[in-house]
């Protein structure tokens, strides 16, 4: 269900971009708990002069390899499953691509399982609810 | 006050996404209740490798039509107004294009009125609320 | 910590872009309280075709020189703040690169400080907050 957008430089290659969209897939699937195949992931890139990134906010140092990983999803994670999330990312991708794990920003904004159509045009998640949305269902 | 932002695949022709435009808007006109005019849609076409969507998740059989409607909206639609809304654009954009419903996927993000600007620097909806932001507002 | 993402036409030049994110982040800095270099802001240049929006709703004259912000951020600022920014956010881009007030849209979706990770996979607000989001974290 997260649907991922992840933003890099166009100096990226083709192959680089698909084991970075295959990396965040692993990362969800090995903290949100995810299940298999839920892999929505969007990558857009950007030419020169179009993403103005502060090299040190927050103590990082920040290069163009910057990448920004923004996930929508729904709202029901732990702080703690958000913690390891930014872990793995970060730690995936470095292995991935050799990417500093400084330059690796991820944000997250939540919705809830009624805002989710993945085909059809029907609701899945009020149609059939998977177990964790039952648990955590309000309206 | 929705605004939309559309990801279709690049192999797309400026007339199909200006039809996928238009069936979006009347999908939302016809079921959340949007003024006429309430017109803000931008279309992102990707281009190869930068798509990654699963071909098979929810039951679904998606193909490289695939298209993704995200939706940021203030809150106060109810899960029969987001379902209807499923379901009209999916069925409009098969009309519209042709593409399968099963390709069509969208998701909701929502805030409040307090989160929109129209132009001129001024919150619209705080200074001059329409009757349904007056019903909800809360705060 | 805010994300921003702005949306513009393709004819727009670098040095245009680059006023426009300046323009962006002073607005941030001088009405929502951001520290000095909290600035992640990604340009989306949109050719002709791709921006879908209302010449007149809510009563503005829009043309080709339209502007989405659409800004990512945590909860936690004030109705009256949410104003001031609409109104400095367009009065900066006015001046920056002389874009009529009524052609600049901005948009907000809120968060929570668990949701931002700025680099090293570390949630930095839950790690080490900084004091307004000790004082408004709630869970």
């Amino acid at each position: 269900m997260p649907l991922v957008r992840i933003s890099v430089s166009s100096s990226t290659t083709p192959k680089q971009r698909e084991a970075i969209a295959h990396s965040v897939y692993e990362a969800m699937r090995a903290t949100i708990g995810i299940p298999e195949g839920d892999r929505f992931i969007l990558v857009t890139p950007h030419g020169e002069g179009e993403m103005f990134i502060d090299p040190g906010f927050m103590g990082m140092r920040r290069c163009s390899s910057f990448m920004l990983v923004q996930i929508f999803l729904s709202k029901g994670r732990t702080i703690e499953q958000k913690q390891a999330l930014y872990a793995q990312i970060a730690g995936k991708l470095h292995l991935a691509v050799g990417v500093s794990t400084e330059d690796v920003m991820t944000v997250l904004t939540e919705n809830t399982p009624a805002d989710w159509s993945f085909g059809n045009g029907e609701a899945q998640f009020v149609l059939n609810p998977p177990s964790w949305v039952k648990q955590s269902q309000e309206g």
